[in-house]
């Protein structure tokens, strides 16, 4: 279609010429609105409608975003026009001020900032007093009359220049700066006379003339070519990239540049700057907060080298800038319909706004100020839902470090289970179960990693740290299902389990920390912290509750749990689960008698024995199904049938073995040669699920059997049981004929001999990606899929979780990997294999139940995946119940928007 | 669509009435063809065309194979008329004969067969002399005037009955005819007088009536309908499915059953019976063939206790029997176009025909035979290609075992690579080299299981023997790939290492075989021999050239090679490859020094230190490749950079730490420290194949390097070099897009520094279920795909092959799986993925090359699949490559025939 290809080479020749990189705000109009961040970032589309609605805001230009990246493209330089765009709108600024930039009489000083469409603090800093060179600073004096405020902006200037344009570090100026008043012997640099700063900055000059062997730049117009050269290519430092990728954000967005006329709150006694929120962010109370300074500058409330005055202090100070400052909060929270966080100047009693923005807040204050606005009719209850960030409900579940509190962090480790724990350090799981339970105390467990066997210790434990293993480690993934606070991933810290110590080296100390010393775990940040911290205890009040109520009137997707005990049942269900998705039934026989039962049928020689020491078995099973069936009593309980391998039963260590071998009254020799014979080379692909079962079926016929024993006893109690029966590991049809054959059978045979009906399913995992491929043909035999995705991701991707800690990092660093797919659900890939599940299998059963069971059940953005597939449920830790509610309701009004 | 509803069950009905379950033969008419095999069986088929082309075969009538269906959708029960028809058949089968069925006077007796669309040799025993009861035998006396022979017919009855139908031990009735004849102090059934077999008779009577509880039935209906349901039955008894499992047969065929009335070879030396073929099944020459009994039945020629004589003889025996049997093997011939398996009975000088079918034959005959007929005009060539199974040239290729000769079998393991192998005992690798090479002895390496270490062991040794692993272990794989004989998985050795010797107990004996005993390998088999076996060489001769020419004409697909050697890229172009399609790198890494410099490279701390160790390396991994492409000079050869995690280049043992330690000049503490660190949970699914590229890019570009300045060099030389840089285990476009990237920098460079331009592709590997997920991303990066299927089948199946023979053979068996997916392709799942990558990837690149490395590039039915979906080559080891050929040739011709 030579036609098309024409029109669109003329059709980009168009948008070049017609391509428009700056856009002026000032004297009460604007060139842009607040619906252009994606264009002009946050910071310049609310700069500009800020002007547009009369609140008063220094004049200034907003450089585009697209001019970054028109920026990169082109190498690192200019594109054309760019600089004629500039000197216009420079042109305009100066008309807009009266004054004239690179003047030496009266001299325009602007700041230069960064600005994207998202918020990406400490990106960069911001360049202040730009403009001024050494002459200006004598048209300065001349004008101001003020020689100390000139002399003290020239030093700021070349020292934030320095530090963000020349890329010389912040220390050396601050070296120079505290020699000088050494030297005077003063503390604080108020007491710097004029002079003195005339001094220091002739010596920043000469520091900067040595750093990078040329001049301090004098020209007006290179100090701004240079400085928003800086802020294009701070888009791409370290710093943004890493934040990005925590984040989530993509790296092709680029940053706006704001260049703004100065207005000096550091003029005198009645001049001041602050900051403020129209509620506040802790708690969303409904009232003005802040803090602000006299005669300072921006960066001196950030500091913290004064402290800043409260908010309301300003009203008895300067009582008609507060009033003013009170008349313009309100207008912009009515405005934005949303709390803002304001940046003001007040010079010479004049005030002016430089930036507003919609306030980060805790989840607290989230909902708070959600409901609130609601009843304040500000907004729906749609956009209120919208309001809060699902993950930040987990701050509300968790007792937290008091965060006022300074601490000194000992190490950092990946934060795979959110909250906090403090406690005494303990090195074994035993050791975590005596403590705990015979001495009372509050314990850490420390680990290299965790096993199955570790679980009593964990459950133990206030909370658990592990030197290997990441996000959905063992560790990890059991401390959130257990509610617990988990730090994974700990590399910095090296155990020596035998002496019970471990030690941590950093800049060349090494801090040893033994048995029984205290240790506070951050959770949420991953931050381990020596000695004791104070925890505060979390609370949900009725806003909390009023909310979640909206998002569930919103939302279509089911919550369920993944609980294998009757406490994780209950919690989850006060926490509004709707029924169990997933109860691993494999932690039910670490239990003391029971692992003995159960190494005996795994060291059983023939199927008589194995059902002997599964006998043993049946009734403790029943009795754990019992629990479970009760607290969640009339809602639906899918059992997932064993699922590990075998050897994860069998001892590990020489000591252990030898002590098994006694009880189970069999030659060490003999248990050493089971364990070898189960020794498998990737147990993660291995002798383990279904797969046991079609060795051994009569392991599941027990499981099932207790299953329906429990279910008939509390039927006949009047008690509504809704069983599901879910074989895993299922990639052949076969494997779920056969087992479930089994299963109905057994089921069928309880029910007959109980003379009781149960309404129950027997459905599949879909966790091998066979299974996703054959769905059609398993669908026929299943009644319901549960999506597996950690094992469908380990697999799709080839990742085995417990190994990808030595490169996974690599790859989110640079850019392969834009998230860990164990943490949010693969669904350009990953997902591929869920859509094709869930529509070949409703092509054979179009009222398919499909849900999902694995640690993505718990993610928002993986949940609004699951809402846009068609899923009837996700499944998730009690803990992340809320925020899957809350993230579901979410996915609906999304949806909605398109 | 209640119409159509009603109308297919109308139709239904019309089916049932209309239902035929029984076909007649005889006297020069059948109702049958040889045409329905899968309606009748091939041997009623086969019947029924013999009768109609005017050969000599008792009439009869078979029971159709969808009778033996419905036989089992009942329940184990008749299906309605089927009594009716057999009686109306039998009527007419009286007529035919003049006989009458359970006549007390003139008896008509039947033989009893079973006979299913496909042969299963040894599925059940045949039942001659059927009809025959206590009075029956006076008529038969009193008609034959034979009384010896009645009584003999009557006692060979009850036995074959008792033993078939009744389900009574064959030995019972040995027993008890051992018993006369020690009685009687006569060694041979012959001298057994009428009277002795009438007491013989009694004798087998009374047993069966104490085994049964019940008297012999008498009644011939009875033994008729019983005779029935056991053939019926014998489709499913054990020996049936194994076998239907180990070839491949569906399970859901049925089996006629064929029954005819007798004839009889010995009614004295007028009579005969024998088994012939129309040429030679050994050699394929073109002579009758074959040998018979005088004074015998069926079952006398087979049993082996007399010496039958050379069908040769038979003409100066028998001349016109002869002269009649020479005339019908000729017509039968040309009349089924293949060679015959005859069975034939003389009855008192008369000729009866009691079976034909094509005959089984040796990988030679069946070449010879297809290449002679297709001079004699008889098929065409593409007949010819599609009579040899290409598995069956395997044989040719290796080695063998003279299987003429008995042997006594130690022990069995998997047939992992054929051929055959005789050597001394060794235990581990240095030992092999050592034997082999210093003292010039032929050995077998006997393993636990094999590692990337013992591949120079593997390369010196005859063959392997392992205790443990699959048919796609290591040891397995490699061995394949060397074309060297190995037995995997053969669990009943127990190997102690350190004492050098290993055990095998059977039936309470335990043999020890010590360092330095011979061995025999039998890798066809799997079987072990004690001792020293005379093996039988290969020869390829001009009937093989012929035929693999017709082949490689039709065929489409091209034949590549995988081979990590110049000796083996030989071998494979010798075989015909037209390129390499996995150049490994990894062994080339294993080396004295090789393994030294890489070891130092996985130990260094840093970059620099890393590109150190590497440099080493480079020149010998340039060697390597230059031999390489020597050998393939003018062909394409894909190189697979580094696949396998660095842990497998490090020590294992403690002993063997301190060496490697001692010679690295580190402490043990750190490399073991290292070794832990490197430790994988699943190294499977680890950091391992492109994945180490990210995080290490150094040693991909080593490898490119040294690829390119090989090349560089034989082009100087005029040799066409053909590079295709293969980046393996890629899931994530990125990790394509980085390798690629560094991969073309260096090679550019390399051609730019050595002024030569050599054309080449970089591609990547489809191995990752994510990759085929995502193809259509990735083929915009990638030249090329080459499908991984052994990890492809790994991660789709969630199977790590090195573990799955704790659970695959019960899946074979239990049916869930018709054959192991590693040695077979799973079309049905794997092949998803296979057929999805290929449209999504020419979706984007029409003209993509795609081809397949994995082992199932070597298996005739996946080959068939890659012709199917439309792959442009696959790739084999070395000694598959003419299976290859055979393979893709036939692919195309049953792809025309459909």
């Amino acid at each position: 279609m030579p036609l098309a290809t024409e029109s669109k080479t003329k059709n980009e020749g168009n948008k070049t010429s017609m391509k428009k990189y700056v856009y002026f705000f000032g004297n009460g109009k604007a060139e842009g609105t607040k619906d252009q961040r994606i264009l002009l970032g946050g910071k310049g589309a609310n700069l500009a409608e800020m002007t547009n609605l009369g609140i008063p805001v220094p004049p200034g230009f907003t450089i585009t975003t697209v001019t970054c990246k028109e920026f990169y493209a082109l190498g690192e330089k200019w594109p054309t026009g760019l600089e004629e765009e500039i000197a216009a709108n420079l042109k305009q600024l100066e008309e807009a001020t009266g004054k004239k930039f690179g003047s030496k009489d009266n001299p325009l000083l602007v700041s230069v900032r960064s600005g994207a469409s998202v918020s990406l603090p400490g990106m960069m800093d911001t360049i202040l007093n730009l403009g001024i060179n050494d002459e200006a600073v004598a048209g300065m004096i001349r004008k101001s009359g003020n020689e100390r405020f000139a002399w003290d902006a020239y030093r700021r200037f070349i020292q934030m220049f320095g530090n963000v344009v020349l890329e010389m570090e912040h220390h050396g100026f601050e070296h120079i700066l505290q020699d000088k008043k050494k030297k005077l012997k003063v503390t604080e640099d108020t007491k710097l006379t004029a002079a003195d700063l005339k001094d220091l900055v002739a010596q920043y000059k000469a520091y900067v003339k040595k750093f990078t062997k040329k001049d301090f730049p004098q020209n007006a117009q290179d100090q701004l070519k240079l400085a928003c050269n800086a802020v294009f290519k701070s888009w791409n430092n370290d710093r943004a990239i890493t934040y990005r990728n925590l984040s989530k954000i993509p790296h092709d967005l680029g940053t706006g540049v704001n260049v703004q006329s100065m207005v000096f709150g550091n003029m005198g006694d009645t001049s001041g700057t602050g900051v403020a929120f129209t509620r506040d962010p802790g708690t969303g109370e409904h009232k003005f907060f802040g803090e602000y300074l006299m005669n300072a500058q921006g960066e001196d409330v950030v500091a913290g080298i004064r402290t800043p005055n409260p908010i309301s202090s300003l009203k008895s100070t300067m009582p008609d800038a507060y009033s003013q400052l009170e008349t313009i909060y309100q207008k912009l929270e009515k405005h934005f319909r949303d709390m803002q966080d304001l940046e003001f100047t007040i010079e010479d009693r004049k005030l002016y706004l430089l930036q507003t923005r919609n306030g980060k807040r805790s989840a607290a204050a989230a909902v708070k100020i959600a409901c609130d606005m609601v009843k304040e009719g500000l907004i729906t209850k749609d956009e209120a839902i919208l309001r809060v960030a699902p993950e930040q409900l987990d701050q509300l579940l968790h007792p937290t470090i008091d965060t006022k509190v300074k601490h000194k962090i000992l190490a950092k480790g990946l934060p795979a289970s959110p909250g906090a724990a403090v406690g005494q350090v303990v090195f074994n799981a035993e050791d975590a179960i005596e403590w705990s339970e015979e001495k009372g105390r509050k314990v850490i467990l420390v680990r290299r990693e965790t096993s199955p066997e570790d679980v009593g210790g964990m459950d133990a434990a206030e909370g658990i740290l592990t030197a290997t293993g990441g996000m959905t480690s063992h560790a990890a993934v059991v401390a959130r299902g257990m509610g617990k606070c988990c730090i994974a991933g700990c590399g910095a810290i090296h155990i020596d389990g035998s002496g019970k110590f471990f030690t941590v080296t950093s800049h060349g100390q090494t801090v040893k920390v033994r048995e029984g010393d205290l240790l506070t775990l951050n959770g949420s940040t991953g931050e381990v912290i020596l000695g004791e911290t104070k925890l505060v205890e979390p609370e949900l009040g009725s806003d909390f509750k009023q909310f979640m109520s909206w998002a569930d009137a919103v939302r279509k997707l089911k919550i369920r749990t993944n609980a294998d005990t009757p406490a994780d049942a209950k919690i989850a269900r006060d926490f509004g689960a709707e029924g169990i998705g997933l109860c691993r039934t494999e932690h039910m026989f670490f239990g003391e008698n029971r692992l003995k039962s159960m190494r005996e049928m795994i060291l059983a020689e023939n199927e008589a024995e194995r059902i002997k020491a599964l006998k043993k078995l049946a009734p403790l099973q029943k009795g754990d199904f019992k629990g479970i069936f009760k607290a969640m009593a009339g809602l639906p309980v899918t059992i997932r049938l064993l699922d590990p391998p075998l050897h994860e039963f069998l001892p590990k260590g020489e000591k252990e073995l030898k002590k098994v071998a006694k009880d189970l009254k069999v030659s060490v020799k003999e248990l050493h040669k089971k364990v070898e014979s189960l020794h498998e080379v990737n147990p993660m692909l291995g002798h383990r699920g279904c797969r046991l079962a079609i060795t051994y079926p009569e392991m599941y016929k027990m499981q099932v059997e207790a299953i329906f024993e429990a279910a008939c006893e509390l039927a006949k109690e009047g008690l509504k049981v809704v069983p599901e029966v879910m074989i895993p590991l299922v990639g052949i049809l076969g494997e779920l004929t056969f087992t479930k054959k089994d299963a109905i059978e057994v089921a069928e045979a309880v029910m007959a001999r109980r003379k009781t009906k149960i309404e129950y399913l027997v459905g599949t995992m879909i966790e091998i990606p066979r299974a996703a491929l054959i769905a059609d043909e398993i669908a026929q035999e299943a009644a319901f899929f549960s999506f597996g995705t950690n094992d469908l991701t380990q697999m799709a991707f080839g990742f085995s979780r417990d190994d990808i800690g030595k490169f996974l990092p690599f790859y989110i660093e640079k850019g392969l990997l834009k998230v860990d797919p164990f943490v949010s659900l693969d669904q350009h890939g990953v997902g591929k294999l869920i859509e094709m599940a869930v529509s070949k299998g409703r092509s054979v059963k179009p009222d398919l139940k499909v849900g999902i069971c694995g640690e993505h059940g718990g993610d928002p953005s993986s949940i609004e995946f699951c809402h846009k597939v068609g899923l009837n449920y996700v499944s998730c830790s009690p803990y992340r119940v809320p925020i899957a509610r809350l993230a579901a309701a979410q996915a609906v009004l999304k949806e909605k928007k398109k």
